[in-house]
């Protein structure tokens, strides 16, 4: 039995070509409607299959859908809801899947009519890729689906749609929008804005070279090139739409990196050693909760070392 | 044939026993002789078999060895050398495996007779783990050890600890100890501080639950949770040893974060997206270098999708 008979996806990157893959997998939905305002996606989700119709307009996909989620930018938002919202049947759930939920209620809701249940979601997974291409049906499992319902949403239309998501293996809460707001610039926001920014000072630097800055990347740099993969138009758009969470975080975060610098240059061990000794306690709990891998290094793969030595030539060059 | 008859390694931790085992497993070593200052790891080792003897004392190790790497904290580095130094035999190389090559040079160095070839060095590998059981022999393969020898090194010697370093499967490239610290500040020691100071940061908040940082810490946190759960005694050492590369580098990088933040202010949203779409090119040249996985998300595993539906009760539980 489907959650949904009919589910609309309105944009066809990543998550939303994840949850075509994961609710057809799952059979959560009974038909999944999929567009794109790009006609290059739409022929490529089209060519790998992943909704059972693709429509060529947003309207024509929320046009009689039970369940229509906007998958796009936040900075798309009110696009999007003004494209759709004369177009929504009576009773269907309208949803999303936005970093920033406070900016995403003010955009969308004012478009929706009294027979349209508003609820904004953000399902917290992905990858650094980005298209259709990328999406596959397990993103969801064991991550974590927030919901912000608005203090006048219908209990039952709220129920359904976490009844869908935990179709497709994630955990459900529910939580205000400021609230979740101030979780995510913590838990995403403001590690994304470190990770671009050091990424881009390592680029940046006269004495180091972008050569040896990549060769050497394995002492911990990489790490952070990963995170500052992620979709530009996306990440200027949650920073554009959650400014004060963003700040207020980064706020906090500048007062802690000056008070570490002040130990490194005053040689106060004892303050450094404590704080790196704390931090562990956290990491073995996000562990612990299923949050993350316990294989080291995040189970990345190590080729296998050949049993036999490999002498090489001597090659000491330096630049 | 054996690179070198007799190696020995002084300090058991990820390190060293990674060494221990890649060196037997390729057969760089004729004979591997561990040590380490505390008698729990000796056993362990010992238990793990790791080695081919483990030695009471780093002198009995170092003894009659014709390479004797330190594979201790930087901060331990001259105790160590004292340690040796009178044991050692004419001819004997003595190495390390430190983050930080300036303060080594000058920790260890004066503690040598001219008989001895001093040559400083830094596999840039490890993993999140610490101890002599989160060794494995394939944690060099495929990545970087940086040699930097003193103006004075002999070539010939050089050459024989880049022999070998390059059979144990890591690309060997030689540079000055300061431009080493100055390369690591950014690519490592920057990275850890700021990994560090993100997890405190985000521990420490009143209006966000550690709860809820653990739940919702895909979005990126997480990333950052792994570095912070490096070795606590290696990093303070690390940080108080490279202070002032680290300071200049961090202060690069706090000129372009207050940058960035400022943009984020008043809404500037294109300095946002070009930094957004620069750092993706360094991404994909680390990728294509082989320093990093191309599987999404470093390879995380990701669980197998239930192929039948998993309707659970409606559980919308908030804090």
């Amino acid at each position: 039995m489907p959650v949904f008979d009919r589910v609309a996806l309105l944009g066809l990157g990543l998550i939303g070509s994840s949850i075509a893959r994961a609710a057809r997998a799952c059979g959560a939905a009974g038909r999944v409607i999929a567009s794109d305002i790009s006609a290059d996606v739409r022929r490529r989700a089209e060519a790998l299959g992943i909704a059972d119709e693709i429509a060529a307009t947003n309207a024509e996909a929320a046009a009689h859908s039970d369940l229509v989620i906007a998958c796009v930018p936040v900075g798309q938002s009110g696009t999007v809801a003004a494209d759709i919202a004369s177009h929504l049947k009576t009773g269907a759930i309208v949803s999303d899947v936005g970093s920033v939920k406070a900016s995403v209620l003010a955009d969308m809701a004012p478009h929706f009519g009294p027979g349209v249940h508003f609820i904004p979601a953000h399902p917290v997974a992905g990858t650094e890729y980005s298209g259709p291409e990328a999406g596959f049906a397990e993103l969801f499992l064991d991550r974590w689906c927030i919901l912000t319902p608005p203090p006048e949403a219908e209990a039952g239309a709220v129920g359904r749609l976490a009844t869908f998501w935990q179709a497709l293996g994630t955990n459900v809460e529910t939580m205000s929008a400021q609230h979740h707001d101030l979780v995510l610039a913590i838990t995403s926001h403001v590690p994304h804005l470190i990770a671009y920014t050091i990424v881009g000072t390592a680029d940046d630097l006269e004495t180091v070279t972008r050569s040896e800055v990549m060769k050497f990347s394995a002492g911990g740099f990489r790490d952070f090139t990963r995170i500052a993969a992620s979709d530009p138009t996306m990440w200027r758009d949650v920073f554009l739409h959650n400014r004060e969470a963003v700040l207020e975080m980064l706020g906090r975060f500048n007062e802690d990196i000056a008070a570490l610098a002040r130990a490194i240059r005053w040689g106060d061990g004892d303050t450094l050693f404590n704080l790196f000794s704390r931090t562990r306690a956290i990491r073995r709990g996000i562990v612990e909760i299923g949050q993350d891998s316990p294989a080291p290094d995040f189970g990345r793969p190590h080729p296998s070392l050949p049993l036999e030595p490999l002498p090489r030539p001597y090659a000491a060059d330096s630049e």
